[in-house]
């Protein structure tokens, strides 16, 4: 999470034991799908507050639905604002992982393509190497046949089928240097699992900031 | 290994058999302990030649002995040598952990601290930031009781018993400062297994050369 304290505060009346379980499943979804540069932080904590102030009986079916996308859409918007605001960033990179066999295969591999420095330096200088995100799936450390694997990169199709595909690269660079975010698409043709996750690219203001603030 | 083709040629009469186990054996000891950026590449390979041009009969008890010795002695020179030539490292940062239960636990700790960019840029900064040192441990995935953790840099205790101590900041970041290696000490007090790894410093540089260059 980046090093964060995240509250979220409402009057909805709800059951002590919904919230829990709706903010812990949101959470997954959210804030546990972001990263900055893979550095887990001591301080992330996620709490939600519920007081009832609104008043009427505690929420119950279609009504918690409702307050559970909700939830989600709020969860959604803060988590993804960490990476866009990530230390040096000049991309907020969206990866979607498609079609894994597990959500555990799908979050290892998406934490493995998130937090690879070269990954981040190519999309920090607009270079459409499937190469670096392909390889970082690769050493997730899960398996996948490398023969279904396909890739593209701001709509743009790099790779099919296991093998690189021509393209026009000055158009996809173009893309990528033109536009504050960045869009991977890696799907795998394993299964029904999906995850999308957020990072930040790398650059020498992040290093910046990092090596000469001192404790 | 860094994107590396690791070649070792001798002419050590050796029985194939046990140029394999060896050559495993101290791969594992040394080519596996480094890291520049926790990038693996699909190229990284090491080979051993061995063509027993010397003559001679295959080598038996202590000779093998000896040829495993002087093995160790080239990989672990080689293999620390990628790290020290890391794309635009300015420090060699040696990573000993000791004291863990098990040799799988010592190696995640160790590339947990090893891949962190927090703790890469703290270093490449001269700031003895004990705190991104024990929280990239305390994320490797692995137990261990944080009230036994001590922590030494370049020599100096900062933190002992899970806690940190009082020291002189300006000394310990000028040892950091003024030297090409940095040497980071982890103990865990926990059992008997040790390892040693491996690392590059983060730098402005690296970002230039893994984002300027285009494939």
């Amino acid at each position: 999470m980046g090093t964060m304290l995240g509250l979220i505060v409402t009057d909805a009346p709800l059951s002590a034991a919904f919230a829990q379980e709706a903010l812990a499943r949101v959470v997954n979804e959210t804030f546990n799908c972001v990263s900055v540069d893979g550095h887990m932080s001591t301080n992330d904590t996620v709490l939600m507050l519920a007081n009832g102030a609104s008043g009427g009986s505690v929420l119950e079916g279609n009504e918690l639905s409702q307050f559970a996308r909700g939830l989600l859409e709020v969860c959604a918007e803060l988590a993804r604002a960490i990476p866009a605001d990530g230390e040096g960033a000049t991309h907020l990179i969206t990866i979607d992982i498609t079609g894994c066999a597990s959500q555990a295969t799908a979050r290892r591999i998406a934490r493995s393509v998130a937090d690879s420095p070269l990954v981040k330096c190519a999309i920090h200088g607009a270079d459409p190497n499937w190469g670096r995100i392909v390889s970082a799936a690769g050493y997730a450390g899960v398996p996948f046949d490398p023969c279904k694997v396909a890739l593209r990169l701001n709509g743009y199709e790099l790779y099919r089928a296991g093998a690189p595909l021509a393209f026009d690269a000055d158009q996809v660079s173009a893309s990528i240097r033109d536009n504050r975010e960045a869009h991977i698409e890696l799907g795998f043709g394993e299964g029904t699992e999906n995850v999308r996750f957020y990072t930040a690219d790398l650059t020498a203001e992040y290093v910046r900031l990092n090596a000469d603030y001192h404790t």
